[in-house]
């Protein structure tokens, strides 16, 4: 970090594809990205698209992490399933170690946990949830970045747990006036011009603030930008983004180096 | 060790189940036997039933090694697939991170490694696939024991990287004159009478030996006695096998404490 | 029919395994019942299963019917998922003619349709679902029978659509006051003491009644007796469940000859 | 068909999504076409797919069939799996009956089979497995189409078994001297060059006749030419197709029309 300016990372969900399946250009983007949440083979991808982006995330020098979601592929994971804190545990546990092996093996190291989908939402409501699913992570190994969007539930257990934190915001994505995503069902949750993206993730970088659906203006302090891989265009937003950052005067850099000075 | 004389380790493929579907009483078997072999979800095996196992084994004071198999639930791992090296290799790597991470979440650890079924026969025949599938092993954790059938391209793969070896005598199967498993499809390569078994464990106790398919004696050097946990009557001839390795005068422990003292 | 007296069904859900997997002694079953509710492939069961199932019905005379679930092995089918009714109607339809195919290859025919687990449940209470869901079974093939509770969603769609219903009583759970099954999550919903479940039969064979949770009876015509073919004595049950019906005077046959006569 | 000129059908595999997957602009490549092979939900497919696929295959006029794969998804069934004669047997049935049934719930009907990938090659070199497999379709339905190359095994069974059969040109695909398909694996198999595929197009339809990967001119009927769906440009190469047929004077038209004249 360089005289008290905080740095911002470029994060992007990667690894969505599965055997003969992709779902976006996944090595253009890990051109321009400095962090990606390495789906592990439950709601998308599989040992050999793990390997391969985790592989060429060391080859850019961008960080990797865990984008822990339900076994559901045909609903890619966004649909909430009744499986008990137990079971979410062990779930959680088992991706985080699956792409930690697969990172060790290709010579990299896996430095945050993210939620994905429906389990995502399910980590952002439920205090009781977050601390067991962050417990694990943190049993696992305590200096795991959580990767969350700053208010919820993850965001709290990862306080309480003394886990380190990183605060995330998803520039395509309504907020309601607590600072919670609105669900994808809902009109406006999803937005969709890149201007007004753009304008967003400037408010966020130069003005620690967010605009709320409602239009209120919300404080947010912002260590990642979450760049969706398969919005349409999202090559060119990304260079956008970029130049933001730049104009930000925020250096750039991966979430490790950020949270860990390292 | 006491005194020069090798220990013993009773070891069994455990954790074979899936969502409600269970082989085994794995409960009672591991009241038994001193390691386990546990499905990591693709032959067999869901992180709930991993994370039951590998507590019971702690319990137990039971060592769990990472039993390593096709994704082929429905085969049960039994099949050949055609996949690459690189496949087989980043599917190891998965599958030991998966159960690495439930064992650390349980507040075991995982000790061995053993590949399961049909990618086990690949891996005692094939010599560049057992140094692929063991150097990932060791890129992992170098200090992983592999357990495999001392004849074959396994145990040739382990000395070359100097990995720890268990060697594993399968007591109910028939070997060829290279001490390697004969297929299940021939005739009289799984032995069902529960005398001919024991027999065949005292001679490998006793005389470090054991008699191949044509009637030749082999000697083998045996640090672990394989329990098939699905063989009707297992429990039955696990204490059978017990009575053998405590008459046989060699120590009962888990195989990290033969392999490596503790 | 002989003589005004209505016949009655032993029923029960079969071929639930997979691969190597089984849950219940089916071939003793099919011994004794005269219908069966056959696996798809999707909670449980698959091709070979299914296979095996038909012919051995067909063998001892049993009907063999669709029992449709959701796509959840793991959770076997009885976590509810957010799926739309058209996605619903679409695995219904692809469950329906999976069966099919599977018994006119073994020279059977399939008779009737049955919903599993957490879809039985939602198909049970919400009428909009049941006249999609149902609708498809009879734009497949509108002489299939449903079999259901009487009460409930799918007995009322079935009634609409003019399709033939066959009335079910499963005689090791609880009902509710509106004759609805009492979820399985509640105190007392399972019934597991045998002469209690044979008491039931009983007064369902006798008195065309049942006895409530609360103790209030309830007026109910029983075509079919579910036995539960994973209830621990499953067989020793079934055989006195048939001496209930043999001594109601009722006479047993498979549910297409009480319903179509043939 | 009118005085004597024999039609043509431009056939596709479509369907060959997952959940939020897809392979090809199967919406564009109905637009033209005149048959589709529907993947089943094994290879590739899933009911809300198959469902789609085959109501937009009605809207245009397209026949539809099953396209019969092996359950691996991750292999895109292209992997041989070691099954036998009978699970192949009911496999093929049970997707035979889940594209039926999605066909009859859409108000359209299944008129041909079509094995993919690794089941494809098999079944176009195991004789007896082609005698199962078509002998599982006649038992189905015996109006059903094979759609085959004409050369090989499942050709000749098509024969022996008075199958209805419909000869197909893979023409992006090369052929060895007996009329087989080049295994992808050998270099050449996979024509590439949109001007030599024409080429061999033109051949086909104004020749009878085809040019084996020797040079060697085979003469072949050609019922169908296969245009494959995730070929780059596969829309632009469809509309060149398309011209080859129109000026060949062979009509364009579904291969139901072709075989049974309806």
């Amino acid at each position: 970090m360089n005289s008290g300016v905080r740095g911002v990372d470029l994060n992007c969900d990667l690894g969505e594809g599965f055997g003969p399946y992709r779902i976006a250009d996944d090595h253009a983007l890990l051109g321009m990205i400095t962090s990606a949440n390495v789906a592990c083979g439950f709601h998308a991808g599989d040992p050999v698209i793990m390997d391969a982006t985790v592989r060429r995330a060391l080859e850019q020098g961008a960080d990797v992490g865990a984008h822990i979601g339900f076994a559901d592929m045909q609903g890619f994971g966004r649909r909430r399933l009744s499986l008990s804190r137990k079971e979410l545990e062990t779930l959680t546990l088992y991706q985080l170690g699956a792409l930690h092996a697969i990172a060790v093996g290709a010579g990299h190291r896996m430095t945050h946990v993210s939620f994905h989908g429906a389990l995502g939402n399910m980590v952002a409501e439920d205090d009781e949830l977050a601390m067991v699913l962050l417990g694990a992570s943190r049993s696992f190994d305590p200096s795991l970045i959580v990767s969350s969007i700053p208010n919820g539930a993850a965001a709290r257990a990862a306080e309480r747990l003394n886990l380190p934190l990183a605060t995330k915001f998803l520039a395509d994505r309504a907020y309601d006036d607590q600072g919670l995503l609105v669900g994808r069902g809902t009109p406006g949750a999803v937005i969709k011009d890149p201007a007004a993206i753009l304008e967003r993730v400037k408010q966020a970088l130069n003005d620690n603030s967010i605009t709320t659906i409602t239009g209120k203006r919300l404080p947010m302090r912002v260590d990642q930008i979450l760049l969706h891989s398969d919005t349409p265009g999202s090559i060119e937003l990304g260079k956008t983004i970029l130049d933001a950052i730049s104009q930000s005067g925020r250096p750039l850099m991966p979430i490790s180096k950020i949270i860990h000075g390292k």
